[in-house]
């Protein structure tokens, strides 16, 4: 085994800082290591929290970590915020939370921006899981922000999923945005001493008849365990099991996609393109050369 | 000549509302043809309109198509709108304004929802772009709604771009989202008559020096000529040139990039998938035996 990796699965926290890193930054270091790692992956609870902006996310997350460390067991958290490509840095409630566990060795937490890229990102966040996983960390929890259809597909993770709503939104169930509804395992209805919050419970019941659903009311620190629980015992399910392994598809077709592309000169791009934009070739006769040759 | 491409280059409406057919679903046939009728293509001004929700992009499109008809010049219209995946049909506004026009043969819409995927819309929107272009339109206007990072790289388009802005949009042109604003060839300060024109005027002046700005107030047809003048003069400018070769270039490594993993029966991956979220074996392990094998 490397140092690198003997590190990691000891939990070191500055070798699981740089291996994050190297993940992050698609260094060649990531990939052998995370091969190494692998065996070692499977034990942690992944857990996804997403939701509309507003739900409460980051004190729920926030309450999850202090009750989990209460019961001894550690938390990797990976802060995901597809919404900002621009801001290029971490989220306002992710630094908070870095303060207030900073001295703490038993959470490791990571916040990615998109830096303008989405295209890459669920791939980045599935392998951050398999770092932290790997480092023994119990439980793995991947905040992302957003309800785009990208944000979708970042949230739609190997794990149980965690949808966060509010009572009162404006919506009722009919109207969410489908795509963030459907990836749900299990539903967090936050605020739940709001307004609104049967109403919500009934209509989720209604729509949704295999996905759990549990109240809190993050702030208070009320409902926390139940939804900790809820997460826990979904773990195994037939639906879990098998989104696993969709996104294990999709993320194998990215980087085989990725790999193939890797062996074109960047050079035959750029002067394709001029070429096409001249009008001095058609693109279809470019892309039936490179199929011969590559 | 095929007996469509034929037709096509005639501008037979209803082979050119095929051939949109088969460009959107992704049809075998449209690639033959696109090769066939794209020595026909560069002839046209492609005018891509884009900007922020209420900007008044679709009121302005209207007051273009309604210039360009009164010149006698035939217009074709793609309008995109990435902002709704779930929604599946056309944009309201855009059904309004195929009633107007319904029975014009000068004029041509067409109107794309993602349908759930943003990732080819690019590509789709460009080679709408080749169709409408080798129908012999004079004038092809893409608009497109939204301003994420993916909405931005759909509406960059190879040929002019207008950024649509209105004053006091309670944001200064500082915190305006940077990814359009850079793409900008013309800014057209649209409902100019408001409050804060003249501000944004000096804003974007001192911002972006080499891109035009022409003010309108769309709905009472003010400007309009002007707009249309200020993208026919920037049209054949090294800006704009240097944009569809690199445009160009991003679509011919996609087509490739999709061919490439063609190649690659489906069951694989879902196999694949499989035994990694069973554990069975690493991902790396599986993507270097695909590498030799393709």
């Amino acid at each position: 085994m490397s140092e690198i990796a003997h590190r990691v699965s000891h939990r070191d926290t500055r070798a699981v800082a740089r291996a994050a890193t190297w993940i992050e930054n698609r260094r060649p270091e990531a990939e052998p290591l995370l091969q190494e790692l692998f065996p070692q992956t499977g034990r942690a609870l992944v857990l996804g929290v997403t939701g509309p902006p507003g739900a409460g996310k980051s004190t729920l997350v926030d309450q999850f970590i202090r009750a989990l460390r209460a019961q001894n067991k550690t938390v990797g958290i990976v802060a995901v915020d597809p919404t900002s490509p621009y801001t290029g840095g971490a989220i306002l409630g992710d630094r908070i939370r870095m303060l207030h566990h900073h001295a703490d060795p038993g959470v490791f937490i990571r916040s990615m921006a998109t830096r303008g890229w989405l295209g890459g990102l669920a791939r980045t966040t599935l392998e951050m899981t398999l770092l932290l996983d790997a480092a023994g960390f119990d439980v793995v929890i991947v905040e992302t922000v957003g309800v785009g259809q990208d944000e979708v597909e970042i949230a739609r993770l190997a794990g149980v999923t965690m949808v966060v709503l509010v009572p009162g939104m404006g919506d009722d169930v009919q109207t969410l945005k489908a795509g963030i509804m459907e990836i749900a395992d299990v539903f967090v209805i936050n605020k739940s001493d709001l307004p609104g919050a049967e109403k919500l419970q009934r209509e989720l019941s209604a729509a949704f008849h295999d996905v759990k659903i549990v109240s809190t009311v993050a702030s208070e620190g009320q409902g926390i365990l139940e939804a900790l629980e809820a997460a826990e015992e979904i773990r195994g399910s037939k639906a879990v099991t098998a989104r696993t392994a969709e996104i294990w598809s999709a993320r194998l077709r990215e980087m085989l996609r990725d790999r193939l592309l890797d062996r074109v000169p960047a050079q035959e791009f750029t002067d394709a393109g001029i070429e096409v934009a001249e009008r001095r070739t058609d693109p279809y006769t470019i892309l039936h050369a490179w199929l011969k040759k590559y």
